[in-house]
């Protein structure tokens, strides 16, 4: 949606120097941007601002003559924010696309996009100003509440409930059976797979990510979590807010994660481990089953164990061969000594 | 399906005890449960028992006044039997989509749900009271057998054959071509992809999940076998009878497992490896390129040891700082001895 | 596509023996070949050659009475190379499906063929010989070249750049937002993901992979680039020529990897790690964050490092029990002496 420059100040409680009236309409790297490109720079990158062609840059401070800038303490966070309203799209066509399938009683919401092939089952809630693409499939009794966008092909099924600004990338499936079965012998018997999943508002899944359904209870993800790409939340998991994890980590059954915790990349926990509030773990990092950690941690390795302890022991280990080589050479010498010793001493 | 307390003791082979009439139309835990509701409760629980507003609870053993209880051997296994029946769905419209673009050539069933949009392409074969979802791609001269679940936006290619009572969970994609290259010089030469998938009887199959069709053979994956989200079977994989794999799990090209087995989440297998019968894998353990591990043991760890070695090594590694100080003061001492002697006995 | 053997020599450059019109319409292994099969033989399988019903067998040198072969240099990438043609398929209906969704001022090329139910939004092209199969999206502006095959359900987002002889297998998803955020206090607010992907010519993408957007610059996916199911490119990676990369490998914001690296499955690579031209790393690696990698290196493990010393150290982890046994006996034997010193010489 184009802004003046000065509504963009303005938007980001920022001091603007310079033509206020530029127009903005998109955002860019400062090699990248245009005229009418909104950028910003950190400090270190302040001599390339000049060269430069942006309409306008974000900075922390300094003078740039002849360009126009907006002053504010943290302009990265300051351009994010701006460019939440620059990358909002004009015009766009908000309706229920003829070819959709949707359900006649399902509680459609105004200036709700539902697009071409998506289908809307029996009971289904979408609230105003949301988008379901392409393609999508929300199954029965699910709610989606207002201003989500839900990206092409994404698979929702029944009774799942999405709260306000959540945005779930293509591909997502919410709600599928979690993974529970009973050994009768050899046989594998389905354990009942009869609960739901509750997404909070303002949280973001990436493409391709899986949330299981809760098997008897329910599975949470907690307001302002945001899932990467290609990962597994599995049945009765509860992911506190604002919680980060990276693409491909799995989250096994019943595990409960704190909020403001960051999960690296391919990491693994077992079942029914607890992370506390601010955990951090490294990636490829794996939690044992049934593991409890302390809020604030940082933690490393297979199985996780505080960072300085994973530190020392590749330190460790980086040094094992010369501790060896020192056995050996303490050996050899004793030995030698034990030979002398008996020679002289008859020891 | 709705049954009366009396039904589900018949079904489970259980004892009855307190009002068989009960109307029973779905399951619960424990602490969810309301009069309508199933549930069960290990011994442990027992205590709970009596505070449940459920319908009918399964248990072992033990008297619970004024409740109907149905006792049986195994309380979570005669549940989960029972839960089936309760689950399935009454009433549920069995019929082709009229947005379903179905080839006339196609063979479908009696009772069959084939949902809208979903694309069955010439020579499908759709087995008796099976459920194809919205948005399924079912290419050409694949079957699917009798009474199977294929749930929203599932792609099967062309020639896969799906036996009997399968599940197959959303986003789930069977029969892409595998992973094979020649390198002519610098270039990659796609190498044929022509085998087929067969996936017998009783298989379920996680959401996003991908199994490759063979390259030249066939990728097979027995009767029962249960797959969890986002795992990957490549070219030629043969999975044995009832053997379960975790989330994000990948088997290489021309693996074998066998019956029983068990591998955790995040398990990888280079190329050729062999699991024999009942193996056991821990989560993220690493089988190198063409290992053979006979059957029954339980392994750990990257490359992939018996657990006890694992853990002993574990127990190792974590002692590492002591060795490596208990070396310098051994060396210590050493050295002060030496100059001892040298100067007391010239040795 | 039906060839004789004749034209399959001739394609391959190779010598025919036997009868040049025997017709080939498609491949199979040595053991499962029909008379209308093409396969290969690699040495130490010529003693199959005999009992195979093959049409026609490419091998590397030998005499095979009775049998239509064909004598090349390097059989397998000759049999590859001849498999591609048989593989072609004939007289595959090439149009846009009724069902299928064409924005008006699309660009589709001839001999197209868009499946049902597909969704092709405004501003887009799609180049000559192309194949858009059922239920792919393709999004505002973006561009698909040539002798394409896009399989089904297939999501590419808005402004993405697709080269010429493509393929990608079905619930790939090409061109989501890459995973970046800025905290204010505990809230995470979105960074913008305003860049693009470009995919050159001759890649192939695997079944559930995710390739997300630059961003404020561009994924780059170089020619003939190969990537496995359910692999994860985050934004701004760049990927150079003729790179192979396994299933489940994940590559973090910002890395670079060079040409005609192998990259095995379940690879983890840190943010804005760089690999030179070459580089090979076994299944399961993990490259930290900012690692730079010189070309031609093979590491192993987590952190990666050169197999050797990779070796090395798992050779030295398995002696650590033996370590740690000698170090007591050295102890105690020492302990033994001092006393007999103490004792015997005072010392």
């Amino acid at each position: 949606m184009k802004q003046t420059a000065q509504d963009i100040a303005e938007l980001v409680d920022g001091e603007l120097r310079g033509d206020g009236s530029q127009i903005l309409g998109s955002v860019a790297s400062l090699r990248n941007a245009g005229p009418h490109d909104l950028t910003y720079a950190e400090d270190k990158f302040h001599g390339e601002v000049k060269q430069s062609r942006a309409g306008c840059v974000i900075v922390g401070s300094g003078e740039f003559a002849g360009r126009t800038i907006i002053v504010v303490k943290n302009p990265k966070l300051a351009f994010a924010r701006a460019a939440q309203v620059l990358m909002i799209a004009e015009n766009e066509a908000r309706a229920v696309h003829p070819s959709a399938i949707v359900a006649d009683d399902a509680a459609i919401g105004k200036r709700v996009k539902v697009g071409a092939g998506a289908v809307i089952e029996s009971g289904v809630t979408i609230g105003d100003n949301s988008i379901v693409e392409a393609g999508c499939f929300v199954g029965r009794f699910s709610r989606i509440g207002e201003g989500c966008t839900i990206h092409p092909r994404v698979v929702i099924y029944h009774d799942v409930e999405i709260g306000n600004r959540v945005i779930v990338h293509a591909g997502a499936v919410i709600g599928a059976d979690g993974f529970g079965y009973v050994r009768d012998r050899t046989e594998l018997v389905k354990f009942p797979q009869a609960g739901r999943v509750v997404i909070e508002d303002d949280v973001e899944i990436g493409a391709n990510t899986c949330i299981d359904r809760g098997s008897l209870e329910t599975t949470i993800i907690r307001r302002g979590v945001k899932l990467d790409n290609l990962v597994q939340v599995a049945h009765n998991v509860q992911i506190g807010e604002n919680t980060l994890i990276a693409a491909q980590t799995g989250i096994s059954g019943s595990c409960s994660i704190g909020p403001e915790s960051m999960i690296g990349g391919q990491v693994g926990m077992g079942e029914q481990a607890e992370l506390g509030p601010g955990t951090i773990i490294g990636g490829q990092g794996g939690v044992l089953k049934g593991k409890r950690v302390k809020g604030g941690e940082v933690l490393f390795g297979t199985p996780v164990r505080p960072l300085k302890d994973f530190l020392a022991e590749q330190a460790h280990l980086a040094r094992l061969p010369r501790i060896s080589g020192e056995l050996r050479r303490l050996r050899r010498e004793w030995d030698e000594l034990k030979k002398k010793l008996t020679k002289s001493f008859d020891v």
